[in-house]
């Protein structure tokens, strides 16, 4: 397996994606916020770039079952009836529902991503679960595509692919080859064994808090907490539970 | 002093340039054989993002006291005097000389940090000089640009600038404002103390063994080796000398 880890979106250009099996990672807390609503029973979700093609889209969707999630700065879009607080997708909320979503970094790099062969997404809270999925179908090539904040690296990103690294690593021995991005990441995630310190000190993790979103921070660090892997086709994502306990 | 890091240069526009104080690192080689020719007295490097701009530039300078050096691919360019082996680079061939000079990542950053307020060179042979610079010149805003190779992180350059913050961490304390990139090259320099290791795991320190540069590669390996500063100015990069011992 040849896997390659990107800090950000903005270079994962078509000749990247193509012929690969992307693993898109945005902890906070878009792909938390995906894998919690998948993990509840929300029906699809419909991933946008930008605020208007999701008010767009409503109109042309069942309104009764429709439910408009996201973020811009953090906070909820104006008219969203959900933001991007993980928490706030419960199965009450969520389960049999269309969401419509759009998130600041974690949605570009789903759109980024759409010339692979299959992309999912992945956090802290379904680490093993994606690391079972890739290790079942064994694609040749893996990229493991960091959603970052506005073309930079993000700490809580960077440090989750570097998990999932050196768990395949853990499994692949020689099997696997990394490009250097994924080398640095695993290295770092050896030595980062703190799930939540590294979450709290990340700029966005700062940022959220400073916003009052402590409790997502909590949630977003939980290791291996659910077993759901989302998987995006034809500009939808469904839930795959695998390995249900 | 805010510092920030940037993995490649590809996202370094011209906001991101402006008003700052940017250290370019290209540990392999660039960044390591501009260091060594400042250190070896070249008269000043004219660095050219693209082999056609060093051959139209030669007839416009005396050829006698000029020198073309670059790489593709790692390789001398045809009809190139010198390579980017940083070794070659020896006070008999390059004193008092003018150096044209392109390579594939190192001359592309420093293309892009053009809109800033000063450009340094730093790499391992120099990170004490470099460090002591910004002590020195105090600038609010701090860049470390790491060259990497072809848009992607490269392992070498950023635990380069992982060093280079560290040093500048233990001397400014909470004074240092870093953003994520700059946290995590950190971390990682702080548990990959084999700067040789580090060097000759990586993907283009590989390439560049396979090829028959593994002098270089020690070389570029060795800490504090130089007291030279080069600074890039108006399209010529010219080399301080600080604290000569």
């Amino acid at each position: 397996m040849n896997l390659s880890l990107y800090t950000e979106p903005s270079r994962f250009s078509e000749p990247h994606a193509k012929g690969k099996h992307v693993v898109i990672i945005d902890v906070l807390r878009a792909s938390s916020t995906i894998v919690h609503a998948c993990e509840n029973g929300v029906e699809r979700i419909i991933p946008v770039a930008h605020v208007e093609d999701a008010t767009k889209l409503v109109p042309t969707l069942d309104r009764e079952a429709t439910l408009l999630g996201g973020e811009r700065e953090g906070i909820k879009i104006d008219g969203f009836d959900l933001g991007n607080s993980p928490l706030d997708y419960t199965p009450e909320v969520v389960e049999g529902k269309t969401l419509v979503f759009t998130t600041s970094n974690g949605t570009v790099a789903i759109a980024q991503s759409a010339p692979a062969d299959e992309v999912i997404i992945g956090c802290f809270l379904n680490l093993r679960a994606v690391v079972e999925h890739l290790l079942t179908t064994r694609p040749d090539e893996v990229a493991i595509l960091c959603s970052g904040n506005l073309g930079q690296l993000s700490l809580e990103d960077f440090v989750c692919g570097g998990y999932v690294v050196r768990s395949l690593e853990e499994r692949l021995g020689s099997g696997l080859v990394r490009n250097d991005g994924a080398g640095a990441a695993r290295s770092l995630a050896g030595c980062l064994p703190d799930i939540e310190g590294v979450i709290g000190s990340s700029t966005h993790g700062r940022k959220l808090a400073a916003l009052g979103f402590e409790d997502d921070l909590e949630f977003c660090s939980r290791l291996d907490a659910f077993d759901t892997v989302p998987v995006v086709a034809e500009g939808r994502i469904t839930g795959k539970i695998r390995n249900r306990r």
